[in-house]
């Protein structure tokens, strides 16, 4: 007999580590069978998985996801320029109620082009974990703490934080972790650093933080510190598994090292380091050095949507064309990163379908023009398809989206609700 | 009264060489009005343009559409490994049949993501031009002359290309006009490159090369002819403003000059020379220079799609990214890169909607979480767009697509057609 909370993908063509053609039993949030001699009677809810590619849902390692707010604000622009000109300004205005519509537009959005799990940056965030509790996703929530060396703006930042940890860490089913993210190495003092990564240690949260994203970026730690991003951070002590490094656009031989030696996870942003013109990457050496590499959107406004099929092309093309090698970043490392990758970086027992795994899946259509034929369901999903293509999605056990319809959000409000509201920045 | 085969499309955002709200009159193939006081009896039909934005239909200047056959065959090689290991094979057993099916599924998949136009270069032509004629688009079609330096080879090619511009030059209403198309100055002799330009010559044609594509290319033409390859072409007077040259990866400065001289239009391919890994185009300094630029998907297995919105985001996001500054490419150099560059590329009446141009328009749906808000119409179709958001299509005055269904194409038999068939390549 079908066991209660029990959702069964029949006969479907299974992307992960191999590709297979099987059948997939969730019962309550995990995979607890994955078999061709599964039938209709073992689950409570079965989905049709014919003519349908079922994959891990994707895993956005950077984000800031309120920021669809500002989608469109400031193209075309440097990134000190878009942030200090355009973002700031504006973010200036922030409450409690955009960053809540913001949120939910995101996810809206997320779930929609198969996205299960974000990994963000932000403030107001329990503004945002209440989205994430109702939109049913996974998501690792940090309040981004930047003093620009005021001690008492460090202060105050750092009780944000902890007031966030106390409210929401392991909640929500424990779909929401809280990181420590202190926004990066020359918009932080070194005291917060500092006491960011004690203040993470001591709860055993991710670190999560922009490192080398610009040359400018790296210029200016130099001249304050004598050393490069990564040599600095790893000199106070901040550098570990634990921490999530965002961008890493120009490590040098030796931050290689580092990054490697203390298991730093990186999260690449390839739209938001073109768009901003921030540089490309050393993605392919990373991987090469068996350093973990996940994908991220970084936020709205410098990309202009949270899209991961498209980033995830976009990893492997760019790589391709700056080394001029087409061999590099072949599908499957760059699905790797898309998943599994993202996952061991967030520290989640998610990124490939596995039995024992947690049952975040997304489903895909192939009956479409673009994705026909399907020689290969990983080229298709890599080079072929559309984050729109994406038909189920499943987080923790719950379908989020069916038949291309979100369930767990109001679509038409949320979008309401922001065109309304987002003017007022 | 409403004249006949007229369409309004009323009250909409209209998106062209500027941003207005206004609504379009459609009569027979032209676009015969654009005013905020028309209204709903001043046609037959009448489309709802609230919340939409409406914009000239894409323009596809370098294709192989019936290469939809060869999705996913030989990713993650380099060009010259991918042709003669991979594709060349499986083309050797392409017949008519075949490509009429690529063809179509094709046309499906252009549809659906906004294209209107594309220029092509394969086998079996006319069966490509029996797709255009039943699909409704608009296209330039040529068959792709490889003589490989053999005399015999030669004549045949050309005999195929008079076949082809007698049976098919401005038919299908005239959608559909003929180009001579030989491969490339490395794969053709000198005197068929020679016969080609007075085969253009005289019946007025446009022709349509690959040129500079890869370092390899140009290493091995210089080998050949001692010069590059945009002076091998213009020393034999192949150049002038009817060409139409796919790639243009590696000019050097003189080969910007005869380009220009010559009024030669580039179709700039983002995705194949990254994929492909052949190098990144001088688009900025084309542009500077005063060049006429277009964009293309080039075929499928090179890229792996279709979708002139990913093209778009992707021409910005690569130059912003090569020069390091994210000021170039603007959002509308890049919307006229695949508009009105096209359509004088091409030699098209289109490319932007004015009174008296061809109706090839494109409607896309902004009520979706991915374009919302839209502050910047302009900003959302080029960064934030899919090629999914396309509701409706509209080519020389016909509806190919209404609410995101195909109206000339039985979509679900193209690809059960495609599926049948494309194994036995």
């Amino acid at each position: 007999m079908a066991e209660t909370n029990s959702i069964l993908i029949k006969d479907t063509t299974i992307l992960s580590d191999e590709i297979k053609k099987s059948s997939i039993l969730v019962v309550d949030d995990t995979i607890q069978e994955i078999s061709t001699s599964l039938n209709k009677n073992d689950a409570e809810k079965v989905i049709d998985g014919t003519n349908k590619i079922t994959m891990p849902g994707l895993i956005n390692t950077h984000s800031h996801v309120a920021m669809t707010l500002l989608r469109g604000v400031g193209d075309d622009q440097s990134l000190q320029t878009w942030l200090e000109d355009y973002i700031w300004p504006k973010e200036s205005n922030l409450d409690e109620e955009l960053v809540y519509w913001g949120s939910k537009l995101a996810m809206a959005e997320m779930i929609k082009t198969g996205t299960t799990t974000f990994n963000d940056m932000y403030f107001y965030m329990e503004e945002t974990a209440k989205a994430v509790d109702e939109s049913g996703m996974r998501a690792v929530l940090g309040y981004g703490m930047i003093d620009l060396f005021d001690e008492e703006k460090m202060k105050s930042e750092l009780k944000e934080s902890e007031k966030l940890i106390k409210k929401c860490h392991n909640t929500c089913d424990n779909r929401v972790t809280v990181a420590v993210t202190p926004h990066a190495p020359n918009t932080c003092s070194e005291e917060l650093l500092i006491k960011s990564n004690e203040l993470a240690s001591k709860n055993d949260l991710k670190l999560h933080i922009h490192v080398s994203e610009t040359k400018k970026e790296v210029e200016d730690i130099k001249n304050n510190t004598g050393k490069t991003p990564f040599e600095y951070l790893d000199s106070i002590g901040v550098l570990n598994s634990n921490t999530v490094a965002a961008h890493g656009v120009w490590p040098t031989s030796n931050e290689m090292d580092i990054i490697k030696e203390k298991g730093v996870s990186i999260a690449h942003n390839p739209s938001s380091n073109m768009k901003l013109a921030s540089g490309i990457a050393p993605v392919t050496e990373y991987l090469d050095k068996g350093i973990n590499v996940g994908i991220g959107t970084d936020g709205v406004s410098s990309n202009n949507n949270l899209d991961m099929f498209s980033e995830m092309k976009l990893t492997a093309f760019l790589q391709k064309v700056n080394t001029l090698n087409p061999q590099v970043l072949p599908t499957k490392d760059t699905f790797a990163m898309a998943t599994k990758n993202g996952a061991k970086a967030l520290g989640i027992n998610a990124g490939s379908l596995r039995e024992g795994k947690l049952a975040d899946i997304v489903i895909v259509d192939t009956l479409v023009p673009h994705m026909t034929p399907v020689r290969d369901a990983l080229s298709n999903i890599i080079y072929s398809s559309l984050g729109s293509d994406v038909d189920t999605v499943i987080c923790n056990g719950k379908i989020l989206l069916e038949n291309k319809v979100l369930k767990t959000i109001n679509e038409q409000e949320v979008i309401q609700e922001v065109n309304e509201r987002a003017f007022e920045l």
